[in-house]
């Protein structure tokens, strides 16, 4: 097909997909004449892979590019691949920034008795001594051992999820499903929790 | 005490501990002297809860206001004051705004078989509206029933955490708790989900 075709199919506009090009996010199509191409199947998947990326993920084109990289290597596992896409991921913290050294070393500790596994500079864990080191600033004397209960929420939700995405047919459905799903569901928790506040509060406090 | 007590007490700047007064955040003070006010241990409270609904909550001060007025209404009981913080609280939903009415129905009908009780003009409901609007134009045709392990994940993390909030004295500090577990909460459960990603992934999809 056309870049005319391209774009109607996967909902790109020409000028986005004419910089993916250029950015080396797409690969070039196959040239029929001097000013036009040929896209294929390919294409409109990686494009709309790298759409997921960027519009949904929020990743910069360093981050695609890395994720794109990873997918492409034959060598890499599917862990790697998922990896690469989680690091990417933007996400803003709790007002504050970054946590003091004693906090992370506590989090981190903290992690480790959890026997999780983690990589020692995956992101989330400056995230979560982040919050931990605001929620000290804002008066409650607390442990890493208040994120206890939450852990043991999201190991199970996260079990589910990944059961899920080892069932999607190759490794690009499977980044997408994981983007999508970590941003989106996201969204979707934190709206069901706040409604689930709604009903315990009503339950315990209602009436007046 | 005096202002810059006040301020040195509560961390707050004097120059906005005088807007807060200036907006009737906080009760002016007991003149001891023409340009001259005394501060208690109930404006040190109430400059802590202010600071938290606009810091932490990033409420408007329009919500604010409207929080302070429940709070000090002898009639509302703390499941109003914990709604009017709740409705205040500043979030992003996912990228594309407004849900379409029929995907709007779909989920509040969802809800209502949930039986939670839930008020219909609750904000969270769009959210989550808005985020199945999003999931299906990136080409999941999902219904609402994919949210099910998530509402009763959110369920009992939310029974647990209201459970708290009543275990405490005042009201003042339940609106600091619900606001400051809400949003802190909310980071630390983000982030320990993508943690419990990374673990689960390297479980099933590991080595490479």
């Amino acid at each position: 097909m056309r870049i005319s075709e391209l774009s109607r199919a996967s909902g790109v506009p020409i000028p986005t997909i004419k910089f993916y090009l250029r950015e080396g996010l797409l690969r070039s199509g196959r040239r029929t004449a001097p000013n036009q191409a040929a896209y294929g199947e390919e294409h409109l998947r990686r494009l709309r892979l790298v759409r997921v990326l960027v519009e949904v993920g929020r990743l910069t084109l360093a981050s695609v590019r890395r994720v794109l990289e990873t997918v492409d290597r034959e060598d890499a596992s599917l862990h790697d691949v998922l990896a690469a896409a989680h690091t990417g991921l933007r996400r803003e913290g709790p007002a504050g920034g970054r946590a003091a050294d004693p906090v992370r070393q506590e989090v981190d500790a903290w992690l480790d008795a959890l026997e999780w596994e983690l990589a020692p500079d995956s992101p989330p864990r400056e995230e979560l001594a982040a919050t931990l080191d605001a929620l000290r600033r804002l008066g409650w004397p607390v442990g890493p051992e208040v994120f206890a209960r939450y852990a043991a929420h999201a190991d199970a939700l996260a079990e589910a999820e990944i059961a899920y995405v080892a069932g999607l047919d190759d490794r690009q459905a499977a980044i997408e499903a994981t983007v999508i799903g970590t941003v989106l569901f996201e969204h979707a928790f934190s709206a069901l929790r706040r409604l689930a506040h709604e009903r315990h509060s009503r339950i315990r406090f209602g009436g007046g």
